[in-house]
């Protein structure tokens, strides 16, 4: 049996964590849960989970959840401090971190240091602290398992531990909604078009990411810093089916790839079971009614964005940092739609030019240079 | 070190298992080789690599090569007892059994008894005697590395040791050179149609065979044994790129794959560099060239051979090597004119229909039966 708890429990990866944790309760045991304003949700799942904690991020919301749960015995925290004493609560084997944005760094980094196995789907942990985060979880005693199905896939194919025998990692990204398209057919093109994703069903800040293809850039980061390779050995290769999730491949021409239906839960699950697998009940790969896969290399001028995180991580640093924290800010804008699509590369370019990068970062430079540059991004639009 | 051995190193798979061992001398060294025929060929890689003994099976080619290479130290051995006697030769660590044909079984038995390592690429082993081979090989030492790409891809794909996590395999083919052909199309063809493979530049015994589908009969019957999986969960698909050489489906719906071009070396190697992967110079995969891949179930109706294959394992006993060896001497007749492409399976059939199945066969009920076989396809052709 295996306690489980969830930094961002009612999102989409944490319900559907829940999902496959309700199948199989002979093997896992919720024992703390975490949310911020979906709290109706949140008691719901703490209702049906009995939890012995749970960390509402909003103050607030923590009062109204703790009255409400009165009647159990569950320990309610509120604030920062509440995902840090939930991530650091010793009844816990696997941290499922799928709190999104900035949020989840100090909480993960907390988990670390106590010893825990992280399952991984905060992207920002690594995006903007991966050298950090990577040397911390060397120091301790636990793992990061990643959640993410391309990194999962990259995990799974992983079948040589020899670092030397890797000659590249190849992640494939499904294109976004506006593959095909050029630039001039999306200077005008508005959130709700971005937000319909061929393959997936993802939250709205992520759909963005992959409607600019930023997705995909942050992977290439995480890869980065999860496997230990170069920059100039993840290549991203557009695979528009997303039956693929990603591939290795060796020195000697062999590729290994894992592939499977697209459904989130899978590498949700296979960070549960490691190194097991267990059975489950959803929809198998039929690869003849797919019929064919492709395969087409992506296109860095409609999509310069993925050409910006590849700098980011060249130059290393605090520009990874403020990269993601200046596309948060600028795809918040564009949902609220007082930006246009290519303000978002455009401005993100900008930033990473006058920024000031300082090398070998602490914590605390990774969080200053996140802070400078979502206010920049305010100051350089007018905002 | 590796000292290596090649029962066939005349053949497509010794020639480019030489090719490897050509560009890796520092790690494997030739201890033995054999051959029948080509002694010409024979002769120049015994020149070339100075193995420490020879084995041909014809017993006047064997006087004449032993004439040619007095001047060196290298013991020549003739006929089966001269396979036998390699196969058991001490100074060998992997024996490559890329002979083709039922010759094989017997030394490849000595090989496993004697405790080596087998690059196995003599399909006749598992096809006709897989139950006693792998039982052979548990009480043992020695092991069974497969050399053909799809058995490769699947070993390679085998991520998980545990036999319950696996739901099924998925042995891929390239469908052969009359892939999309009816039966009617296929009535009148001839041998020279059949050789001319899309993707792999292999044998003719194993082309004709790859253009009936017989070729992955075997290869599901292979698979059984050394993977030890149910007949029912193995599953064919068609893939005429050739790229997927074939993957394992797990119980959690994830499905892991091995790719790569077109190129036994890549198989070859991995058996002999195993566990590890070493470098090399062929051409890597490029699956955005490649553009598209593509899925299709087998036509059973065009091409019967392979139902047959799953009808001989479902039986089994000594169902495979009667399938074997009628199929060995009907692809015979085909390359020398005298049957027509239909009266291949249809003369399979009949065979498999009159055979008295021996349930739990020894090794010579297994050869019997290869026998049997052989003189009752000529009987009823009357040839």
């Amino acid at each position: 049996m295996k306690n489980i708890g969830i930094l961002g429990s009612t999102g989409s990866i944490g319900t559907q964590a829940l999902d496959i944790i309700r199948e199989n309760k002979s093997l896992f045991n919720i024992t703390a849960l975490s949310g911020n304003n979906n709290i109706d949700l949140l008691e719901k799942q703490a209702l049906e989970f009995k939890p012995e904690i749970i960390a509402v991020f909003n103050k607030y919301n923590a009062d109204v959840l703790k009255t409400k749960l009165k009647p159990y015995n569950i320990k309610v925290y509120s604030g920062l401090e509440g995902l840090i004493k939930l991530s650091e609560y010793e009844n816990i084997d696997i941290l499922i971190t799928s709190v999104v944005g900035m949020i989840g760094l100090k909480p993960t980094l907390a988990a670390i240091e106590s010893g825990k196995t992280i399952a991984l789907a905060n992207k920002e942990t690594l995006v903007t602290a991966g050298n950090i985060v990577m040397e911390k979880i060397k120091k301790n005693k636990g793992s990061l398992l990643p959640v993410d199905s391309e990194h999962s896939a990259i995990f799974q194919s992983l079948t040589s531990k020899k670092k030397n025998e890797i000659n590249k990692i190849i992640l494939t990204a499904s294109g976004g909604p506006f593959r095909g398209k050029n630039k001039e057919d999306l200077i005008n093109i508005n959130y709700k078009d971005a937000l319909k994703h061929p393959n997936w069903d993802m939250g709205r800040k992520i759909s963005i990411d992959s409607s600019t293809l930023m997705n995909k850039g942050l992977e290439v980061i995480e890869a980065k810093w999860l496997f230990d390779v170069d920059v100039e050995d993840i290549e991203v290769v557009v695979h528009s089916q997303s039956i693929i999730h990603s591939m290795v491949e060796y020195i000697d021409g062999s590729v290994i790839a894992q592939l499977g239906v697209s459904d989130m839960r899978i590498p949700i699950q296979y960070a549960l079971t490691y190194p097991d697998r267990i059975n489950n009940n959803l929809e198998k790969l039929n690869l003849t009614d797919v019929y064919k896969l492709t395969f087409e290399s992506p296109d860095l001028e409609t999509f310069p964005s993925l050409s910006l995180a590849y700098r980011a991580l060249r130059e290393n640093g605090t520009m990874p940092s403020v990269l993601n924290a200046s596309n948060e800010v600028l795809v918040d804008l564009f949902l609220k739609e007082k930006i246009k699509f290519y303000d978002i590369p455009n401005t993100i370019e900008n930033i990473l030019d006058i920024h000031k990068n300082i090398k070998n970062p602490t914590i605390d430079d990774v969080l200053y240079s996140d802070d400078w540059a979502r206010r920049k991004v305010k100051e350089l639009l007018k905002l």
